[in-house]
Parts: C-alpha cells; sequence; structure tokens
C-alpha cells in the first residue's frame, strides 16, 4: 500500500518540488499551501503521477487548523507516514527597525506551526510504529546573516526541535531530521533579492552574485529535485538510524 | 563613570547570581524580574555593593512593557551598557501531550524576549559605539533533550539570534554572545527535578544524579558565581572580539 | 559506461558493506584491504554483481603504495570517480598510558591516508570536472568518548579535512562529504567492545547496552547497508549540492 | 604559592602574549620555542613581572624532548598548574600539489604535540587534583579555508582531542578547553599574508582586506592580551565547570 507524505507550503517553490519527487516515488500527497488554486495544483500532480492528493488550505499560524489538516489527511489516507515542514516566509531588516509584527510572524510560520504538525502527527506515527518528520530548515538553522534576526532564530528553533523530536522518537521507529539548504531560486529568493538590493542599496545581479552565493562556495543554486531526492531517501528504511540531524545541501556554505 | 548592566530575570536564581557579580565589578544595575519584592532586592544588593539599582516588574511577554523597561534604564543611567537576556522558563512534556499554551509562553518568554529587549537597547548601543548583549541560553541551545521540545526550540533560537546580532552589531562595538550553562541549582531547576521525577517515574534523587548531571562529565552543578563572572569578562575591553558566540559552561555535557 | 569507485579497507566490515551497495547501483569497484584473500573477496563480488573488481593492498601508512593504488585503478577502469575513505582503526586508552606507537597509527591510518588518497585521485577529478570523495568518520568526528584521544582527534581531522576539499573541489564539481555513523557491529567494534569491558571493568554484554548504545538514542547497531545507501545517494547526481558536510547516521547519539 | 604555566611556542606571536599576561597575573612561566634568543627572551619577561620562568628549546616534533621539557619545568616549579599548546605552523597550497613533508610536520606540530604534552602533564595534574589545558586553536579549529588542508585537519583534531581531555578530566578537576582565535597579526599571519598573495594572485593589502578578514564580521585583527586573558580566566577557578568546549574569539568568523 501506497505511503502518504503531507507537506505544508506544497503549491509552490521547494515544497512543490518535493511533492513531486515524492508522487514520483509513488507515495499519496496532502497538499498545503497559499495559492488559490492549490487544490487544482494537487490534482494534477496527482494525475501526473497516478498518485492520490489532497489539498488544505489550513494556515499555519492556526494550530486548530493545523489540527484538522492532519485529521483530514489520516482520514483520507489512513495514516499520514511522512510529515515535510516546509512552509515559511521571510522579512529583511536591521534590529533597530524589525517590525514586532513580522517576528511574531516569522516565529509563528516558520517555527511553530512545525511543532503544530508534528505533535498533530505523533499519535498515529506511534501508533503505526512508523513515521518520518522532516523538517526544510535552511543554512540559516545552522550559521546566520545579518539583518534577518527572526529568520535565523526561527530556523535554529526548528533545528532545535528536529532534536527533541529525533530523541523522542527513537523507541517508535519516527525519525525527525532537517534538510538545510542553500540558496534556492524560488518566489521567496525573488523576495530576498529585491529586499536585499534596498537594504544593501546593491543592484539585484550584485545581490545574486556578492551577497546571496556569497557564502556558498559552489557558485549554483540548489535546485528542488534535489530537495526532494533527499527527503524521499530520508523517508525510507535505509534512513532508519539517521535522526536529529541537520544535513546541509548548501554548496559548501557551512563548511567555511 | 559606572557602566550599566540591565539583566531580565534578576530577581532569583541565574539571574540575581550574575547581578552580583556586576554589582561587585562596580557596574549599576537594572533588576527585572516577578518577585514581589523586586524593588527591595535591588536596593539591597546596590547598598551591599555600593551601586546604583533599580527595579522593573516588566513581564517579558509584553513588548511594549519591555521597551518601557529599557527606557527607564536609559532615562535612570543615562544608557544601557550591558544587557544580559536571562529570563527563562520551562516545561516538560512529550510532545504528543505538550501544552500549546506552554509552547507559546516559552517561545514568548525564552525567545521573542531577548527580541524585544535587543531591538530596544540597540539605538542606544550603536550610538554610544558600545555594547554588550549576553544571552543566557543554555547546553540546550546546543544540544536536546527529549519531552523538552519548546525549551530547546527557544534556546536554540536564541543561539541563532545570537549570531545574527553579533554580526550586525560589528560596525558599532556591540557585541552578542550566549553562555550556555549545565545544570545550576536553580528554583527552575529545583522544579525541573519535581518534573523530571514525575515523566520519568523516578525518584527526586535519581532524577539528579542519572537524568541531570547524566550528561555532564563533570558531576557537579555549575554555580550561578562562575556564570556571572564570564558575564563580566564578556563585557570586558578584553572581549571585544568575542561576538556571536555560544560559550559552554556545562561540565563537558556538549563534548560528548 | 560504468563508474568506479575505490574504497579503502572495504575487503571487510564497513567497507565491504559500502562496495556491495556501490556494486549493486553498477559501479566497478577497486578494494582495497589487509586481508590475505582480499582478490579472492573483490573477485566474488564482481562476479556476483556483474561488475569488474580490482584488488591493492596498499598499506594506508605507506603514501607511495597509496599513490600506486590509485595509479592501479585509473589504469584499471580510466578513472576513479568515487573514492571512499574508509580505512581505520581504534585504540582505546587514557591519555596518561597512550602509547605513542598508537596514536601514530591512528592518525596515519584515519586521516593522513585520507590525504594521499585525495590528493592522488584530485588532479583525475579535476579533468573529468566530476568526482565524489566520502569520508566514513564517525559521531566520533563530531564529539568525543572518553579514553579515545587518537580516533576522536583523527577522525575530528578528517571532519576538517573534509570541509576543506568540499571548498576546494567546487569549481570542479568535485564534492567531499562525511558519513559519521554511530556503532555498526563490525570486526572492529567486537574488538572495542573487548577493550572497553577492560577499560571499564566491565561484561562485555553490560558495555554493549551501557557504553555503546548509551549515547544513542535508537538502541540499534547501524547496518553497513544503511552506509553504503548514503555513500552511493551521495555519489549520485542528486547530490551535486553536498558538500564539506558531515552527516550523521548515528540513532541520535549527537542530538542530544 | 604561584601557580605555574607552561606555553609551547612562547617566544614569539600569541604564545608570547600569552605568556605576559600570565605573568602579569602571577604565574610563573615555562617558556618554549624556536627562537635562538628564547632563554633571555624568558629572562626578561620574569624580571618585567617578577614572577619565575625557564626555557626549553624542545622540538614539538619530538616526543622525548617534550617530555623532558614537562620533567624540567615540573623540577623547576613544583608542578605544571596550566598548559598551553599554542605551538603551530602552516603551509597553504591546493590539494594536488600539497607537499606529504608539510602535510607530516603540520600535523606533527599543531596536533601531535599537543597529545604528546598533555599525556606528559596528566600524572602530575591528577596527583594535584588540578589542571588546567588550553589549546589555541583556531577558527580553523571549527570552519574550513581552501588551500590549507592540513592546517585545518590538525586545528579539527585538536578540537576533538579538547574534548576527549575534557571527559577524562572529569573526575580529578583537569579541565581542558580550546581557544579559537580569527586573524592576529603575528610573525605567522605575515607569512600567510604573503603565501595567500601568491596563492590568489593578489596584492598583500588585498589579501588583508579582502581574504583574511574577509570572514570576520568584525573588520579588526584579534590581539594577543585578548586572547591572554581569556587563557588567564579558563585557568582561574570561576572557570572550573567549562570543559571540552572551543570558544571562538574571531570576530563572527564562525558565527555566519
Amino acid at each position: 500500500m501506497a505511503k502518504t507524505v503531507l507537506i505544508t507550503g506544497s503549491t509552490s517553490g521547494i515544497g512543490l518540488g518535493i511533492a513531486k519527487e515524492f508522487a514520483k516515488a509513488g507515495y499519496n500527497v496532502a497538499f498545503n499551501g497559499l495559492e488559490a488554486n492549490g487544490a487544482e495544483i494537487a490534482a494534477a500532480i496527482g494525475q501526473e503521477f497516478g498518485v492520490k492528493t489532497t489539498f488544505s488550505a489550513a494556515n499555519m499560524l492556526n494550530p486548530d487548523q493545523i489540527a484538522q489538516m492532519i485529521a483530514d489527511a489520516e482520514a483520507a489516507f489512513g495514516g499520514v507516514d511522512v510529515l515535510v515542514n516546509n512552509a515559511g516566509i521571510q522579512f529583511v531588516s536591521p534590529i533597530e527597525d524589525f517590525p514586532t509584527a513580522k517576528w511574531d510572524a516569522i516565529i509563528g510560520i516558520n517555527l511553530s506551526s512545525a511543532f503544530h504538525t508534528s505533535k498533530a502527527v505523533w499519535k498515529g506515527m506511534k501508533e503505526r510504529k512508523f513515521g518520518r518528520i522532516i523538517n526544510i530548515t535552511s543554512a540559516h538553522g545552522l550559521r546566520a546573516s545579518e539583518f534577518k534576526s527572526a529568520y535565523v532564530a526561527a530556523k535554529h528553533g526548528v533545528t532545535g526541535l528536529t532534536k527533541v523530536l529525533g530523541l523522542e522518537g527513537a523507541p517508535y521507529n519516527i525519525t525527525c531530521n532537517a534538510i538545510c539548504p542553500g540558496y534556492v531560486r524560488t518566489p521567496l529568493v525573488e523576495g530576498q533579492i529585491k529586499d536585499q538590493a534596498t537594504a544593501h542599496g546593491m543592484s539585484e545581479a550584485d545581490v545574486v552574485a556578492k551577497v546571496m552565493l556569497k557564502k556558498q562556495a559552489i557558485k549554483d543554486f540548489v535546485t528542488v529535485e534535489s530537495l526532494g531526492a533527499l527527503a524521499v531517501f530520508l523517508a525510507s528504511d535505509a534512513a532508519s538510524m539517521m535522526t536529529g540531524a541537520s544535513l546541509p545541501v548548501d554548496g559548501g556554505w557551512t563548511a567555511q
């Protein structure tokens, strides 16, 4: 019987790329995201890869909606075997002017939502003696950049949560790991290019070459397909002893 | 002219111990905390060490009260030279049953308050071209234990925030570092002993020997005086090139 | 055309397990190791999986033999696409009595040999614009245990070398990563169980339960197959942006 | 009674700076180094600060000379209370051309010598129930730069050794920590500026601004005085619970 993966923030960008890799590997996929046509995106992937899909518009700032999303996926597929916490937002500002509302939103969406989803899937994973929680963090889950206080704090927070859930899941064959990408060219990054150009007073081209990929030794963006391939690997039985770890896919960023 | 330190959560436990070391070193101390007699505690320390003190009862969950606390300290002393983010709470529970309200409170007090205080002191530190932000995190800012999802996530979050503020402060002689204690016998830890005894079904004595200090190679509790001494060192000119770092004081916990 | 992997220390234990996974994936395999019947082991794997194999008895303490081993593999297969540095020895003793000869041997075999092999394959990988160097380190490449000064120092050294080679390889599509296993039941570990039983004055059964797997949250040994699967993944195009990283496969050891 | 510190490589650069801080704090100092007038340097420091000093020309590649150096210091002062492993060399080259003799020398001097000295002081520290081992590593004990394979491997190796000795020393009040400086303007660094100018084809001024301090957020060199101050702090009773740790003094290098 096909396994099921639920991926937050999966109607675009990294999440959508990961969803396609799981679909390609035969998983049912429970989508979630902000796109108005999320249901159509989910259905199209289902048709393309011959797997079952669902869509939830649950707001990652709303614990009740998150719990409902998990319950719906469990009802639809008989359980959530793999949870990918991918939803995230970004905001760039010097600490002095960083809006409190932006801090709260980033902590809520990028960090607390992963707590809510993990809590909600836990009982089922425990009962079925199988679970894989995969958190898409960032090189910023391990290192900092200036002007990103909320993002870096939230991502480091998920790094910590990943470790705790790895430990708590040990007796139940539930693993929890994080994938830490460097820069991936997604809508989020397109926005960051613009924001940083403003913050640094640079052209967008210079931001890419001198700011964004400056910290990567390999001067390429990470592809969503490669993140999906690693996530599918982590979901496999071969990765049953990998847990609590944060795995960089960052072109050498964190090595230096 | 004497420098000024503001320490959150300083009317008891680690914060109070750190306050005494700064007072001993001649700093004015702006206290903050939950103790009903906080003003008296502050006054007594002032008298004992011959320094000026103030007290604020600001709630670490309330950004406006935090901003007011900083403004009051700046008005009283002409500036806050050293900020010690120490306030913190703990709650222990398996993820499956972890109350959302407890998650929110721990993230708010242990993580977000450090954002609010740092944001509030930043302008003054920048103008005076001197600032030291010292975050009291934990070995749990670097490693995890089961049943502490919120605490570990919050402390890792502060580890990340510490790095960002270290980078952003670099042009202004503002440094930001974290001190990561192992187990310190404080009221908070007394509570943890009780909580873990319940969670693990063990006697409190066994919790100390087999759970709490199990991860430390040195089988002693950390003293508040030693944390204060390190904080005073970090506030000195000799530490002007230390920034963004998390410094374990943990009896070898994180080495293994 | 089939790719070629060269694996040091591959006639037994982890190295042999990794070799089988690469053979299963269709790689030619250049074996190396101490087993007297190494050539037969290599031939048997070649027959079982329908791939070409060679065997070198090069001594990992001898740079000239190492250079010859690489040259031979390049001559036999047209190039070494993937290098797995796996050879290693262990010795356990308090620092006070740690024999200098043992220190030198462990540093030489566990650390310096990876320098010699990497140096020798570099030119070819650079010319072919493809290379994967995979170092089998250990949780001890990231954390320490008492009485293992040489092993931990050597493994941490390889962690550092891994980062450097990741950076240097970036312009040439050469990646370098480390896999950090927890405890794998191999002949080496059988020896460690005996050694630690002596060092700690415990039964061998207690060493397994209370010493070896004490630090892992998941109370299982890591399998050689799972290490091989991760190595094969790292050798794939999907992992082209992973470099300089150390990836724990340790049942949660390094998370706590 | 005055405590005694033995510092390797202390007749110039960082080691000499650290020696002065210990002398200022009232320690007897056992010097070691390559300077032909080492004995005069030692005597001059002794006179300036009113402390006893000795000098050993022991070669850090020679275990017997190292053991003799420790024995001589113990005979002269009644024991070595604090050991600072500071001796080190550097060599910069792409891996492909890295001379094996340079690899061996760097591993020997920067890594293995710390094993030999630590082993030699251990018995005395254990008997006196007090010891402080302080390893001067580098940001390169935690992160890599290209073309420094031997240096980064050796320094990471010391990071690991530091953790092991922290654990082994726990029952005896022996702590072991590492200080990880960023760039310090010493004779070694003067040489690195020249070497990197050649390796990168840049002017020496550009090497300083764009290569050396590029990775530091704070655009200053670290001072030897500040390293000495931290070392003296680590030697104090206040630091008795700090062990196995690597403490960056790097202007934010490792935070990003």
